[in-house]
């Protein structure tokens, strides 16, 4: 997908939603636990429910790995269901990886073209050889770690060189590799008066922002400090929208929260 | 497994060499095309062939990953069989994960619990409340990334605060979460003189060094700075091993040049 095809989905859906796929099999309704593949017949069911809704979708790796064999089949079939039925939506594997070189192309390849993801989660740790392989694929983005959403992020990304803090020199450092208009980065929402700095380094990028609902954080004031010209915000949703119910109405439910959220992005959009 | 039954296979075998089974189907010999599971026949080779020699194994999971559900098959056959036939040594999945609290968790599951591995690698860009979930297996290990033997270590890992360089407030941080003692660290084998330092930060961790052979690096010089009274030390070798030869002989050729390292371990241990 282009970042043009992209825009365009959010000005035609007026949202920037993104919905989190972090399927817990003791969080999902009980009657799903009988079909073959509670997994994938939740993810389904969300996703009928909320794909005129969302502009993308992130399935987070580790919830699938959980469940083994099986659940990287349902990691499979979700990315497959997606590219068929909803092809002009934006998919992105939380995946979080980063590795050295010939190590990062096995899993750029994995993700990238064997599963065709539109997009990936990498740790910026390792530096530059471990993330350049993800950006050798045209109309494929790999989206850094930059200032997460967790307690944690303040045990090292926050840390200051006396200049200025690791996150941002991930930001401006990432900024001067290969392809480096291939990506994208993650800041959490928890933390949006950073996001005028945030801007100032990467003010062309797209940023996908966690930690809207259940982790706290304020659209509004994200987008009041972090959104550019061409909105540049991906805003996800997990457990307030998947997990809305745990009975039978559960996609209704999911759409529900879905359609909350995407009016308050068209007021948004509207204001602009 | 226990520090001490790991110190104890050290002990017996004279041997601290960790093999990474980074399985390419390109670089493997072609006649084992032609069975239903290449890479678990090429690992049950490796494994039959120098398990005396070695006191670890390392499958590295994106070699597994690039091949999709057949690959992540062949890494559950891989691990069962290392611990049904040779229970006594220490894997390490090396998978560098890390996410939020509840995502580690869940992958945490998946690789010490569900695939029964005594150890994982981890990026510890999210901090504390992203590692401490893999702390929380008894007899289990957190391997952290401190200082990588790639190129791009020096991006972030090697920048300094002003008091120190960030891959020493790793170290050090860690040392400070729940269930530190279950923390091992990986450093690479290129920055030898690095270890004297590092040592002042964690004198009683094992280490992982990756970078001896197709990397660089030297044996010797690791140990002479790295090794603490209870050898402290998981000398890493993938490509130099795995791929000494790509004809029928491949397994007698690694077992050959496994016994080479060995050998120049028993002799570093020797003159202990």
């Amino acid at each position: 997908m282009t970042i043009d095809q992209l825009y365009g989905q959010i000005q035609q859906k007026k949202s920037f939603l993104c919905v989190g796929l972090d399927v817990d099999l003791t969080k999902i309704p009980q009657h799903l636990l009988n079909t073959e593949d509670p997994i994938f017949e939740f993810n389904k069911a969300i996703i009928d429910a909320t794909h005129d809704l969302a502009v993308a979708y992130k399935p987070n790796t580790a919830f699938f790995e959980a469940y083994g064999l099986k659940g990287w089949q349902s990691l499979v079939k979700t990315i497959n269901y997606i590219n068929e039925k909803h092809p002009e939506i934006f998919t992105i594997a939380d995946a979080k990886r980063g590795d050295i070189g010939n190590t990062s192309t096995m899993y750029a390849k994995a993700f990238l073209e064997e599963m065709n993801f539109d997009s990936i989660t990498i740790a910026p740790y390792m530096g530059k050889d471990s993330v350049e392989p993800f950006l050798a694929f045209e109309d494929k983005f790999a989206i850094l770690l930059a200032l997460t959403s967790n307690e944690g992020a303040f045990d090292f990304q926050t840390k200051t060189n006396g200049k200025e803090e690791l996150y941002k020199t991930v930001l401006s450092t990432s900024q001067t590799w290969k392809d480096s208009e291939r990506l994208m980065y993650v800041v959490g929402a928890t933390k949006a008066e950073y996001f005028t700095e945030i801007r100032k380094l990467v003010p062309d990028s797209f940023i996908l922002v966690p930690g809207v609902g259940a982790q706290g954080g304020s659209l509004r004031e994200v987008c009041k400090y972090g959104m550019n010209d061409r909105v540049g915000l991906l805003i996800n949703s997990s457990r307030a929208i998947i997990y809305a119910s745990k009975s039978e109405d559960f996609a209704d439910k999911a759409r529900e929260e879905a359609l909350k959220v995407q009016q308050e992005m068209e007021t948004i959009l509207g204001s602009k």
